[in-house]
C-alpha cells in the first residue's frame, strides 16, 4: 500500500469549496486503484486566520509542513478582510519561496465540452514552465525622495542557477512532449536580464540537439496565444511572463477556473504545492457555484507528479467525459454546481 | 495654408512599403482639405544604412530631425542584417527616449470587416497609455560573475514625474471618452515599483471624481482582453506592460498589420512619432502584400495630433468603409495588395 501523506490548506473564498471536493475525488480514486491512499491533514491558514491570530500561519508552520508528501492548496487572498502583500506573502509565496519550489508548471489545453473564446483554437496543448523564486519577483528595491521627486526601483534579480534549471526542466519536459521549446524573452526592450536569458537558453539548448527551440518576444508570444496557440509545445518563462502567459492559457481554455498549476521542489528537499491559477473568488464564494475543475485537475498534476501517470490520465478523462456530457458550472456558461460536476466526476471514475 | 513638416523613416522591411502608401493618403487627404498642405523630407535610415555607415543614423541626425513638427515612421529592424539592440536603440527607442516621448498611445478597437479571432469580441474600444521613457525598459542594471555564478540584474525605475504625467495623459483622454480609467498593476507579485505605481493612480485619481477608476492585475487584465475586452475605456500601463497589452489587443483586433501607435512628446519641446506597432517583417517585404492599414491609421493619429481631428475621423471612416467592402490583404484572410487597399482609401476620400 502506497501512502501518500497530503497538508491540504483550502485557504479563502471558494479554496473553501473546491478543496474538499477535490479531496473527495483523490479519496475516490485511491479506492478504485487500491493500493494507493491519502492521508489528509488540514490547515485552516487563511485571511480569516489572519484576522484572529495576526498571521497567516504560525510561527512554526512551515516546519510542520515539512513532514508531508505534498501540499494541496485551494486559493489565499481576500482584499477586504486583509491586504493582499501580506496575505500572499505571508503564506502562498512564502511557502513557493522557502520549499524552493523553484518551478510552477501550468498546462494550457483543449478541454472537451468547454468552449474556448477563440473562434478557431485548433487543438493547442502547452505546458508553460514558470521560473518561480526570483526574476522580476525580487524583493530587491526600495524608493528614494517623497512626493514629487520620489523615485522606486525595482530589481530584478536573474541567476545563472535558477534560470538554467528553469531551461533544462522545459528542455527534460518537452522531450517527453512534442520536442519544441519556445522561450519566452524581451531583449529587444530589456537589456540586461533578457539578453542573459537569451544566452543561458542558447547554451541550454545546445545540450538537446534534438528539441526544436525557438525564441519569442513577451509582447508577440501574447499575441501568438490568442491567434495560433497550437504553434506551442513547452514555453519557459520568467516568473512575471510565465504569470502573464498562463492567465491567458486560462482564458484561451474557456475559464480561469479550469486552469491547474503544479510549484515543484526539483532537488526533493522539502514538499511541492498543487494549487489551481484561479484566486479566492470572494465574489461566488458560499454559493456552492465554484467550478472545481482547475482543483480538480490540479489533484490529476498531483497524482502526476508522484508517478502515478496512468491514474492522472484517467482522472483527466474523466473531467473531460463529464464536461464533454455538459456538466458545467456558470462560469462556463452551464448552471451546474460545484457538487453536481464532483460527484458526476466520481461516478464516472468509479465505472 | 496649414503647412505640416514631417520627417519620413521608412526604416526596414514593410516599413519601405506601407510608408508610401500612407503618405499618398496624407496628400490626397491634403488635396480634398484644401487648406492643408504636408511637406515630407525622407531619411534612409535603416538596417542597410548601419551596414554602409555603421551607425542607424548620422551623429546630427537628432539635430535634423528636431526641425520638423512630426516623425512619420514605418518600422525598425533586420536581426538577419543588424542586432536587434542596435537597431532598435540606435533609432527607435534614441527617438522616443531622446525626444521625450513619454507617452505611447495605441488604440485597440474592432474595425468593419476585419474578424477578430474572438467568438464575442463585442464592440470594444480600447486605449492604452503607456508610459515610454522609463520602468522596465530602464539602462540601469549589469551583471556579476561569469559561468555557474552568473547573475544579471535588471532595475525597474519609476519616477513620481513619469508616473504621474502618464496616469494624467490617461485621465484627461478618458474624460472625452467613456470616463473610466484602468490600471495595469502588478502589486502581489511586485513588491516595490508596483505599490509605487498603485500609490500614484490612487492620488492622481483623486483629481478626477467624474472618472471611474480601477486597478487590475496584468495577468488578469491580458485574460480580460481575450474575455471581455469591451469592459475597458482607457488603460494607463508601465513600458513593458503596454507593451504586451498592445499585441493583444492588436491580436483581438485580426491582425497586428493594422495596429497604430503614437509617441507623444508632451511638453512640445521636440516632435512626436508616429509610428505603428507592427514590426519590419522582413519574410513579406518586397512582395506588395503588406498590410498599409496600421500605417495608415498611424497617419489618422498624427493627423488627430495636429488638431485635424475631423480629418483623421473621416480617414478611419474610410478605412473602414474599405475593409468593410472587403479590401483585406491576405494577414486578414484577403487577397488584396498594399497597392489595392490604398488605392481605394484614396478614392473613397475623394468621394
Ligand atoms: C521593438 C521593441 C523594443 C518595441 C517595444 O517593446 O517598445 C516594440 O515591441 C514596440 O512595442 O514598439
Ligand atoms: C497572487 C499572485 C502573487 C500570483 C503570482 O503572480 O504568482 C498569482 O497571480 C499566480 O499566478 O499564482
Amino acid at each position: 500500500m502506497k501512502k501518500l501523506k497530503i497538508a491540504s490548506i483550502p485557504g479563502d473564498g471558494i479554496g473553501k469549496e473546491v478543496v474538499p471536493a477535490s479531496i473527495d475525488i483523490l479519496n475516490a480514486i485511491a479506492e478504485v486503484h487500491g493500493g494507493l491512499k491519502f492521508e489528509f491533514v488540514e490547515f485552516p491558514w487563511s485571511c480569516e486566520y489572519y484576522l484572529e491570530h495576526g498571521m497567516m500561519m504560525p510561527e512554526d508552520g512551515l516546519k510542520r509542513l515539512s513532514d508531508f508528501d505534498g501540499i494541496f492548496l485551494g486559493a489565499v487572498g481576500n482584499p477586504k478582510l486583509v491586504p493582499d502583500h501580506i496575505s500572499l506573502w505571508g503564506l502562498l509565496i512564502k511557502i513557493r519561496r522557502e520549499f524552493e519550489q523553484s518551478i510552477n508548471l501550468r498546462p494550457a489545453k483543449v478541454i472537451k465540452g468547454i468552449q474556448s473564446p477563440l473562434i478557431n483554437p485548433k487543438d493547442f496543448d502547452i505546458m508553460v514552465v514558470r521560473e518561480n523564486s526570483e526574476g522580476e519577483y525580487s524583493t530587491v528595491g526600495g524608493s528614494i525622495y517623497q512626493g514629487e521627486d520620489e523615485i522606486a526601483i525595482q530589481n530584478a534579480v536573474f541567476s545563472r542557477k535558477a534560470t538554467e534549471r528553469a531551461m533544462r526542466f522545459a528542455f527534460d519536459l518537452s522531450a517527453k512532449r512534442n520536442k519544441h521549446v519556445t522561450s519566452a524573452t524581451k531583449s529587444n526592450g530589456i537589456v540586461y536580464s533578457m539578453p542573459f536569458w537569451d544566452k543561458v537558453f542558447m547554451e541550454v539548448s545546445k545540450d538537446y540537439p534534438e528539441i526544436k527551440k525557438e525564441a519569442q518576444h513577451i509582447d508577440a508570444l501574447a499575441a501568438f496565444f490568442v491567434t495560433q496557440p497550437s504553434r506551442f509545445d513547452v514555453i519557459v518563462a520568467s516568473n512575471l511572463f510565465g504569470d502573464i502567459l498562463t492567465d491567458i492559457g486560462a482564458a484561451i481554455m474557456g475559464s480561469i477556473g479550469i486552469a491547474p498549476a503544479a510549484n515543484i521542489n526539483v532537488n526533493g528537499k522539502y514538499p511541492s504545492m498543487f494549487e489551481p491559477v484561479h484566486g479566492s473568488a470572494p465574489d461566488i464564494e458560499g454559493k456552492g457555484i465554484a467550478n472545481p475543475i482547475g482543483q480538480i485537475w490540479t489533484a490529476k498534476m498531483m497524482l502526476d507528479h508522484f508517478g502515478e501517470e496512468e491514474l492522472g490520465a484517467k482522472l483527466l478523462d474523466c473531467i473531460e467525459h463529464v464536461t464533454g456530457a455538459g456538466y458545467l458550472t456558470p462560469d462556463l456558461g452551464g448552471s451546474s454546481t460545484t457538487t453536481d460536476v464532483t460527484t458526476s466526476i466520481i461516478e464516472q471514475l468509479k465505472k
